[in-house]
Parts: C-alpha cells; structure tokens; sequence
C-alpha cells in the first residue's frame, strides 16, 4: 500500500538530519580517500560506474539515507508507475517513457492497445522509413537521396534529441554508422531558422515537425518558416516532412507529410529522447540499429533502477545525495560537468529534465510544501569549465554539489602527445585532478591561494561514449529526479509553470494588454 | 582618497539591509505597473535601454543604493582603476581592458609605452593582416585565398571571441560583411580538434594561436594536433598559423607563425574579447570595420560608467541592484536570458565573466569577508529557456533574479507571419509576457496553477543586435562586474581558484601520485 507523504513528514528525514555531517576534506585525505574511491561505487549499464567517494557522506549518512528510501516507499512507487498507475496526477495520466526501452512489469493497456506494443510498433516503422530513406527508396521528387535531416521541435523535442545526436555524432563519423547529418530548428526567433536554413541544401533535406499536440505555436510557425523556404525552392514541401505527433492531432493524418509517427500523452517532452521524438531524428541520423542500441543501454539502467537496496540501484542512491545535499545541506545549485566534447549539450538538457521536473512548490496533492526542491542546474563540458567558472566553484562563498562524467576513450580515437601524455590522458588526469582539489583543498598561508576544500562530487566513469553508455546516462538521470520528485511528493511529470507566460503573449499579441504589459509591449514595438 | 572597505563595514549597506522590502508582485499591477516602466530605465549606448522596473527597488532603495556607491566610491575606484593604478594587487598588475576601446582618463605609460598607442598599434597591425588576407594578397603556399580562421584558445581566449562571432555572423551575412567562417577549437578532449578539423578545408584555414603566457598546456595541445594535421595534409603549418600572445612570450618572435599580434598582462583572459584576441578572429571573419564598430559601442558604454550618478550610470545601478539581491534579499544565482538566437553563447560567456571575476572568499587584502559574494550565473536562449527551466524559475521554491535581453528587430530581416504575427513579434510578446508572468504571478484556487509572483527581473532593451550594440552589451556586464567587485571588496582580476587542479593534474601526468587521487587516476586508466 503507497501512501505519498511530504518529505518532512518523514521519521527517516529526521533522522538524516540529525546525523553528524561529515567532513569531506578530512575523509578524502590519505589512505582513507583511497579506501572510499574504492568501496563507493556503485556498477551501472554499458560499463559506467557511478563513484560517490567525494560526497559528504559516510556508512551513518548512507543508513539514513536507505531508511529514507525505504519510508518514502520509492522501489514501490516506481513499480507502481511502471505497472501504470495514474503517477501524473495533475494530468491524470501514465508515466510510460520507460517502456519505449523495454518492459519493466507488468503489461499496460491504455487507449485500448497494449502501450509495450504500441511504442515497438512504432520503432519498427520509423526503422522501416530510416532503412528505406538509407537505401534510396524514400528520396526526394527528383528521385534524389536524403542527405540532411532537420528536426523542428522545442523544449523536449529539441534539446534532448540534440543533446543525443552530438553525443554520437562523431562516434558514428568513426564507426561508420553516419547516415545523415542532423540540425535543428527551435527558436521562434525567426534568425534560427534562417540561419540553419541558409546552412543545407534545402532540396535533399527531410524535416521531421515534433509536436505531441501538433498545436506548439514556436514549431508551428517554424514549420511555415520551412515551408515558405521549400516553395521558393520551387519544391513540393510534402515531400520532404515528416511528423511526430500523437494519434490525435490534426497532424497524425495530414496529406502533408510523408509519413506520422506517433507519441503519446504518456511520454512528457523531457523524458521523450527515447521515444518516436529521439527514434526519428536519430534513425535518420545514424541508422536504427545505432538507436537499437541507445535504447538498450537505457533499458538495462532502467532494469538497475527497480533495484531495492540502494547500493545497486545508481539513480536511486544519486537521488538520495542530492536530497540529502539540498534539504539537509542547504545547497541550491548542482554543476554537471561532463569531460568529453561529445556531451557538450548534455549539461542543457538536464537542466531541462531536472528544473521542469522538480521546480515546484506544492505536492502532488496541490499543497504547498515547506522545504526546498529541485535545485538550479548548470554546466559546460570540461576541461572548459576548468578556465571559466571553476574559480568559484573553489574559493567561492556558496558550495555548489557537483557530477562529473568522464571516459577512459574518446570517440574519434584521434590523439596526439605532447609533453610526454596524450589529449585524452590530460582530460582524465584534469578530473581525477578536480575531484581531489574540491574535495581535499590545499591550505596555503596567502588566504588569496588558500583552498578550503569540502566541495562534494561525484563522477560516473565509462570506457567510451557509446550509444548504449548514452541511453544509461540519459536514464540514470531520468531515474534520478523521479526519484527524487518521490521524495519530495512531487508530480515530477507536469509543468503548469510555463501556462501564465503562454496566456500572457497570447494577450500581447492580441494587443489586449493595460499597465505594465502594455508599456513593454510598446517599447518593444509590438 | 580611496579606502578599500568590506561591505558589511559600510553604515550604508546597514541602511539598505534595513529599507522596508518591495513586493514586486504588487507594485507591478495595474497603472503603478505602468508608472514604473516608464520612470525605472537608465539609456546606454548602441540605442539600448536598461529598465529595472520589475525589480525589488522603489525609490527608498535606490537612495539606499545611491549612498552605497558614494560610500564604497564606486566612480573614484573606476577612475584609479583607467587611471593606470594597480587594481589588480594579487598579480600587482594595471587593468586596462577599457583602454582596447579608448582612453578614458589620464595616459598610462607601463612597459616603457603609452598603452593606448600601443593597443591601436595591435589593432592596427590586425586590421592591415586581415584586409591583405581578404584581398588575397596574404595566401596559402598555392596562393590561393583562406576561407576559414580557426581560433585556438581556452577559457576567455574561447567563450568571448566565440560568443562574439555568433552574434554578429547573421548580421555579418545579412549586411554584406561576412569574410571568412571562423571555427573555435578548445577543448584538451582531443574529439573537438578532431571534429573541428573535420568540419574544416584545412588547406584553405588560416589558424589563431591565442595564448597569453604562450604555456597555456591545452592551447598548445591542441596547436600540435592542428600541426600534425597540416603536415598530413602536405602543407607548412608555418603558413597557415598566427599567434595572439604578449610580447615576452615564447610565440612572439617565433617563425613557426606568419605574424603575431600582442595583448599583456594588463588584459585578463575574461575581458580581452576587445584586446586582440577577439580582434585578430572577428577582424578576420568580418572585417576590421565592423571590429571596428564593436569598439565603439564598448567605449561608449565605457563612457557612461564613469558618471557618479547611479540614474545615468547602467552597469553600476545594475550592479547595485545585484549585490541587494546577492547581500539583502539572498539569491544565490542568476539568470541571463537574451531573447535573440544571435546571443546564444553570450550566457556562457557571462558565466565566465562573473563567476571567475567575483566567485571568491578573500577580499583584496587576502582576509576572509563574511558575506556572500558572486552569484551562480547561468541561462539559455529564450524562447527555448520557457519550453525548459523556467518551470523552475516560476513555482520552484527558490527565487532566481532574471537577466532578460531583447531586440525590436531580428538579423536576418527574413521573417513569417502567423496567426496575425511575425515571429519577430511573438518572439518580443513572449518576453514582455515573462517579465509581468513573473513580476505579477497570477492567482489560482487550484494551487497547481497558481503563480505567486514576485520573481524580479530587468530587462535591456535594443533596436537591433549590431556590432555597437554587441560592444555595449559586452561592456556592460564587464563594468556590472568591476563594480560589485569593488562594493564586495574583491580582486576581481585575478583567479587562484584554476591553480590547484592544475597543479594536481600534472602529477597525476607524472604518476607522482597517493590516496585518492592514485586511485582516481587508476579507475580512469590514466
């Protein structure tokens, strides 16, 4: 039996909070830190590891933090969403972006059709018109090949297909499975899609236009964007877009689209990389095998993810040190920060799937809740960062938790050595190096070069940013702020934050504005 | 006379922390709404407004924040600091990043010249190198024209130059100016040599090496994997490359370059996108007119910093208003949210910019202060922000101060209308809709919906992203920087922060490692 209570409702919260903190300079020091890298850790899908040496905690945290787990019932409300119960319950929806990577229990049936079937259903089409845009078969009215896809989409349409399709690009360029370059279209602001229009060669590109309503204003108008583009061209633009959309939406059925491939309600735009809005984009981009096997990395985290005891379960464990980190802690930022240029969008994308998840005030019941919740997400790639921000990440005033992702290869295999080391082992010594400086410091007489250390990290290690280590990366992520959206009695999986600012440039651009609104409206000639 | 004092030493800050607090969502209702945007906006240069009307001030705040400036002699610290004093005491060095674009006190003779003279001698020398490159009388061994300059850099030899040239490469396009696609390697992670140079005709490239010391480990990385691909591709590197350095540095007199342009120690790396090392790259792609242009927006901005009065006087208002929302009211980050695609690095480079500048605990005399310092900064374009973290930003729990930038025109001047708009004007409907979604919230029996308000924001306005306009904008935040740094009672030039993992990461090159760090190093292979 679930019940969905407040965090600090929670005997175990309490509990947490009164354990004795702990320094994180003084355990990471000597041959202690060397025991700790060694006993935390915790094995992930596709060869990552999810290492926790450096965060402040000690096996009386971790206790805490497993009787936390336990009282928040999370192995039962995860199961409960995958069973299909109603978990979105602003919507009164199911939370399914799981089973586009596998089954995790028992079989769903919603809108009459078991949803397993429906989202392979799906795959296998998208596969079938990939294979066939590959071959030849799909081309353009002068029978010309594809070479470039374009995919129009905003917000979870955009920036976690963009985010995937960087962090295999060059990947594929290495092993041979590069089919079609990919770019994106997203802004409304008319210059982006001018700018990557102006970048392809419009008559051997397909545009593949991501709205789950089929209704999203920014697509819609980026699509007439598109369309004119195409006219002008002198071209036919049903011959060159696609859709993705649900079975309901006025484009499902539409004569001006090649093809439709379908979502559905209960995928949310942040969790849909894995679904028909990633499946065409990167079918297209690399083949379908390439995102067979993203899937299959992100199914075998998923598996991890049902875990009971925490020290098996990745995300669960993550979840947990972040809760612990900002509720007990107190700190209100997390940096991501990836080494490797592959994931330079990633950082985005999380800040997208963890703020739009989390950043609430009131429990899934519409009660305000009295503690804090999802924190501020930011973060570039290393080692650029480490010239940038780094500086008040070390000797700043606020501690600011951090994740770093690190591979033992890169992806083009590539290299050269200089000073007596390749790139990619200075990028590997930079964070081995990073961790230790926040986490030990190093005391100096001059306050000025003084480092106090005690800044917490952890770091997921993988041998190669594969398209399996993506799939478990985006999903221990995505597992994490469910988790935690479980602890904080949250429905993680609406967003009636981003409705008022709609509303309002709906008004704006109906010229029925007074006060404030309509004093910016005038100085910004609208 | 200057005194350098904490800012919890001044009898002015006392007052500010003790002014009866603004509810922005009720004084942005109705007509006092209307009122305030109206009064609460400072001009700047390039045609851009600076409006606070959506911030926590009223007018008892603002005569707090007028005394705070006097007390913490905000304009006699500016002075001394163009003046030619050593405002950076941690390197005892002058700080003249204004002096790029004018001379706005006193002549500062050091290093034996008048800095200004020799300033427009770099840039002078750059201009004459790009105007012979794009006449075709500075080749490649063929003689055949560049088409391509790639910059090699790290951290402000990065972020500023390229945050720079994708804000002016659609206007450049548009308005004729665009000479040459320039391209940015930075990263160690050998894959973005790799993909840059993939992406690249490396026969027809020209190559910036821009390191000031000339030791930069990953600047000079990279610069051998540039070299190593030239050879393969039969071509003298020699002939292909340049260097932006200083004077005293290895690169200087070196025949490995075809010329080299000078910066010195008097630039930090985060203020130098005006110095040569933007110079040498946007002179290069767009022309040294348009360089030009940018300067002159920077000065002019530059000039507007030094007037005593807050009301004309936009990047000290804008900081003062910061630092009562860092000390006061407690905010802890930032965002930087531009309305234009052009800008969509430029939060990146904000990042950098402050958070390196002032993410520190010393004040200028090397003594712990006991209060907080620099913000988080972080941001995205918008429309794209509100389809991602602004949930967040509108029902999270924490209140995050907003940055918003926007322009009455695109860059493109290509544009679409639909549903009765263009998506110039949806673009600006969204942003001024944000500012009052935010400011006023809206109320909501169903708590899920309900939006409390009372989210501050500002908003600088413009006519259209120009280089002028970019200049301002840039310099701007530069001085924003500078001046709560001073009111901090920091050393904002200097960065002690990056020097440790440095330091940690060339013993783990070394092997010269113990305890947690040698464990770290083995996990990664190194």
């Amino acid at each position: 039996m679930i019940t969905w209570k407040n965090l600090d409702t929670l005997d175990s919260f309490k509990e947490l909070s009164q354990t004795a903190k702990v320094d994180v300079a003084d355990v990471m020091k000597g041959e202690g830190g060397a025991e700790r890298v060694k006993k935390y850790s915790v094995p992930m899908a596709a060869g990552l590891t999810y290492h926790y040496a450096a965060k402040a905690v000690d096996d009386q945290v971790l206790e805490a933090l497993k009787k936390l787990a336990e009282e928040a019932q999370l192995t039962e409300k995860f199961q409960a969403l995958y069973n299909g119960e109603v978990i979105n319950t602003g919507e009164k929806r199911l939370v399914l972006h799981h089973m586009t990577r596998g089954q995790l229990g028992n079989k769903v049936e919603a809108d009459g059709v078991d949803k397993r079937a429906f989202y392979v259903e799906q795959q296998e089409k998208i596969a079938d018109f990939a294979n066939k845009v590959h071959a030849g078969e799909i081309t353009n009215a002068a029978g010309e090949k594809f070479t470039t896809v374009v995919q129009i989409g905003i917000g979870g349409s955009d920036l976690g297909p963009r985010a995937m399709y960087l962090a295999l690009e060059n990947w594929a360029k290495r092993n041979n499975k590069f089919k079609m370059e990919a770019k994106f279209i997203s802004n409304v602001d008319p210059d982006d899609a001018a700018a990557v229009l102006a970048s392809i060669d419009v008559a051997h590109s397909i545009f593949i236009l991501v709205s789950k309503s089929g209704t999203t204003l920014e697509t819609l108008t980026n699509e007439s964007f598109v369309k004119d583009a195409l006219k002008n061209a002198g071209l036919d633009a049903s011959k060159h877009m696609i859709a993705v959309t649900s079975e309901t939406s006025p484009l499902a059925k539409s004569d001006d689209y090649l093809a439709a491939f379908f979502m559905d309600d209960y995928i949310g735009g942040r969790y849909s990389s894995t679904s028909a809005v990633g499946g065409a984009v990167l079918s297209l981009a690399f083949g379908p095998d390439v995102f067979a096997q993203f899937l299959k990395g992100a199914g075998e985290e998923d598996a991890l993810a049902k875990n009971e005891d925490i020290f098996q379960n990745p995300a669960m464990l993550d979840a947990l040190i972040g809760v612990y980190e900002r509720n007990v802690l107190g700190y209100p930022s997390t940096a991501v920060l990836p080494y490797s240029q592959g994931l330079s969008r990633f950082p985005a994308h999380l800040q997208q799937l963890d703020m739009e998840s989390n950043g609430k005030s009131v429990n899934r019941f519409g009660e305000p809740v009295d503690y804090v919740t999802g924190p501020v997400i930011f973060g570039e790639p290393g080692t650029n960062g480490q010239h940038s921000f780094y500086q008040l990440l070390h000797q700043g005033t606020d501690i600011i938790p951090l994740q770093f992702i690190g591979f033992k290869n890169n992806q083009m295999g590539t290299d050269v050595v200089i000073q007596g080391s390749t790139s990619q082992q200075k990028l590997c010594a930079n964070v081995a190096a990073q961790i230790v400086a926040f986490a030990c410091g190093k005391e100096d007489e001059n306050q000025n070069k003084n480092f106090k250390g005690g800044r917490p990290s952890s770091i997921i290690i993988g041998e190669q940013l594969t398209p399996e280590a993506m799939g478990a990366l985006l999903a221990h992520f995505e597992n994490k702020v469910m988790f935690q959206g479980f602890v904080w009695n949250l429905n993680s999986f609406d967003q009636e934050g981003v409705q008022l600012g709609k509303v309002l440039a709906k008004k704006v651009l109906a010229h029925e504005t007074e006060g404030a609104l309509k004093e910016l409206s005038d100085l910004l000639n609208i």
